[in-house]
């Protein structure tokens, strides 16, 4: 059973979620990708929600954008931590799917990441950290993760 | 039955809400009143939504502020016209509520309103509206609504 | 006679516009399209609002851009249910166009849709909705193409 | 006949308006003052402007707030100069207002001013500006409420 | 002697400023182009706006980007009617230029137009809106130009 | 040892801070509750960060108003999982805390929640959440606090 | 003859200047205040900013609100260095001002305070460190001042 | 020893920044150029601020983007005055950046600049305006400088 659950509203959001992908595979982090939607499968949504304790799901990672349902949804359904990610749009840039992420009342709260593929990125690196506070293991993994991204910076910038 | 379902994702709402009902009995349009909250209550909001059209309801509308996802998730739920009033909030002034129950994909629309107040009467207004379509009656009592509120505007401005 | 007019400010909007003219044809609802300029023609949209009842519009569904006047303005004249779509603009990326349609004061409601295209979708999908309420046999064909759209999604993301 | 038109969506707008009115006085230029509401008074609104250069309008002043259509609507039914005044409003504080009067289309200017009173006083310092243009003696006076305006500024701030 | 001034911050606002020139041209309304850079010229902004009068300048338009200052302290230094436009920019879209333009404070009204081209049109419609004031000729060539616009709009949108 | 740090930019923090506090205390959570200045105390930031894994802690919620670098500065010096709570602000009400601490880059995520008290009420709920993943008595106790706010939600609205 | 000029738009800025002035006097910098508006005084600011340097000036702070040009022209007649504060506003919170003194073209800078109370004592500091540069007493006297701000945070936070 | 230090988060910055170099180049100013990431070598930024008065840097420019931590935190590291330069990014437009950067409390300002390009080239100017308070002779160079740029504005736009 993979750890991770990386769910996204549609098809074109995979374009940035994989970046969630690479970063728990880089970690060796299991997950499973599932297409998900709010508004078009809720029923398939309450599912995964509803099952998402028993099937030994620890962390879900969700990525919509425009009036982002699916993480706030989710986290509605079950206990495991929900970290949520803004795809960007067209006309208002991901704001919209910022502000129906982020904005949930008490109770149910989403870990929100940073719009557009950053923002993917770091959803699994929050998996991972989330992982990691049970999992030491990991925990080194992600330290040296972290420390080869610091070494990689360079001293001084170049003309490309 | 109801022609029209009034639903809120709290209590705290209905200062805003009550608006629509207002207009709603001026009209002379059945209705009820729920509190249907998309994260709290979300298995409510399911059966709300699944059983609207056996019940009758000809329009909902639906009102919630921050991550509003009460009226969308509605129009998941059901071919029932939802209309979406997003009630103002303290550090976004409702510009959250707006986005996340307009923003809306394709195959599932709300039927959103302005910011707070003005946009639960205008709830009830396009309800009637709606139902007007197929209710003569009620059309030429809108129109007799429309017509005193146009009749009651004054020439001149006065100092106060 | 069509049951739904769909009305913009200008030519261009029409790129916009035609995702709501496609949604009525598949879902076997009548309609016609105008240009009806608020500012340029605002004597055509006169016309339009107060001949609409008698002519047997049911729905107007009128898309515009920047300040888009053309749908409040039409909401003013009639009261058949007008939907409004934000046309996205240039520089404003279409909040101009969402707010001059939204705003409304109490009396005159626009239904506003999401900005562009998939809001024109959607204002063809709320017509049909609205339609419904009186005519079972769209009602049955709107969810058909509801479930149709639902078994579309794909349970994984592919690679492209 | 009054040289100048302040017109305004209602009367609530009028608390704003008034400083257009107070600025006239000051510069002694003759004007009316009407409610002419876009939404609920529309053919109000459309004999106005089709009257207005017969009537020996020179220049109106509209101020409005949230889908402010009223100074747009006037200014595509008389080439009369509109000058524009986005009236405050409670959730949007008044973007809404400026967005739907500044974002005109080509062909219908309207000559918008800072949201709030200190706008509608500018509007009545450029209708005067405006008459100016052929009256020299109002430019005369224009220029001494100006250059008394300058000479009130004190050199140094005080505490209060 | 001309009597409009277009006035613009830099080189570059004249791919959106043309636009007022052109619609001059159309109404045969005199008018010179200068560049007067708000920071950079600033001796030049103040030797043009003191001699605007005299030199008998009827109406400015200027358009500026940015902290788009020239607009402003040119209506600071003259009576003559100014028509600001907001050029649009690249990273904020003409918002910053347009609060620099519309804010004024009580004393200096700035006439501002929309964002970007349609602004620049709608500034050249503006100036010579005023100049008909006491010019009936020109009024009749604008109501022309006017009525030329509201009749080359089709009845119907046509697939490109 | 505690198992959640809960640290703010300053004193005036803690009006919205607590709601965390109050939120583990109904859980059963243990916390120790810090002022941790980015800016004016830099160094205790460095050394909670770098004692962080060593000291026991699980989970880091950090509040901060303005430019607010608590919660990704914190993030930078400890893999332990930061969940950033935006304060609002007087001018930009918060918007401004949310992107300084939302916007992070590839490696250094925060779990980000909404504005103000909700949202630390939610970063209570939250590190409960991920503390969960591995203490299972935690994960029926933060099941049965759900249960109750859901139980809590009347059917329908009062008068106030 | 004083190091700093604090200037400003109106005597309403004082309220917020003030915040400057504190802290010049906190770090023993001498400095004059003056009331200098953009529009209202055009000459004044002509005046200071082309005397500055001869005067003995060596930074400049200048506070303005709305179309706040004052820090702008004013870097436009001087190569003293000016820190600009953006003062709040009613409608726009200040953004206005902020966009006006921020987006200066290349040439003349304006450095940028936050909006508000907090950006003219930061204006005050700024000031103190560009006077540090070739005063090391004074470096000396805001290193103290800096500590004694970090020294007088408590640990933990308090009820209040 | 370089007087003025150019730094950023990461190489992709360089592309804005260099246009400070530019203009430093130009007025015969000493830097250096580093990378300091304030999330990915925190330590890096620690020892940059620490030892930045021992090495005689008397100004640094900091350029970075998104949660744009680095100009603050380094203000927060020394007294020597800090130009923060806010670079445009994908998502929201540097609006991210700015905020991060600008909204500093109260002890510890960052000269923010306009976003992008044209702020790197006026961090540039800034910084050669802060020295010249003590160097009278690179003061006449930068008097040169702007002299020169004003020259070069010509007296009409140009068709291009």
């Amino acid at each position: 059973m993979p750890e991770v659950g990386i769910i996204m509203g549609s098809q074109s959001d995979w374009a940035t979620m994989r970046e969630a992908a690479v970063i728990l595979d880089e970690l060796g982090v299991s997950y499973e990708t599932k297409i998900v939607s709010a508004h078009r499968t809720p029923d398939r949504l309450w599912d995964y929600g509803k099952t998402a304790v028993a099937r030994g799901l620890k962390v879900i990672i969700a990525g919509a954008g425009g009036a982002a349902h699916l993480p706030g949804m989710m986290a509605s359904k079950t206990r495991v931590p929900v970290i949520g990610v803004p795809v960007q749009t067209k006309a208002l840039s991901g704001v919209d799917s910022l502000y129906s992420i982020l904005q949930m009342p008490k109770g149910f709260p989403v870990a929100t990441m940073a719009i557009g593929a950053a923002g993917a990125a770091n959803a699994g690196l929050m998996a991972a950290g989330i992982l990691a506070v049970s999992d030491a293991a990991l925990g080194e993994r992600l330290d040296a993760w972290r420390a080869a991204l610091s070494a990689s910076i360079p001293e001084e910038p170049k003309d490309e």
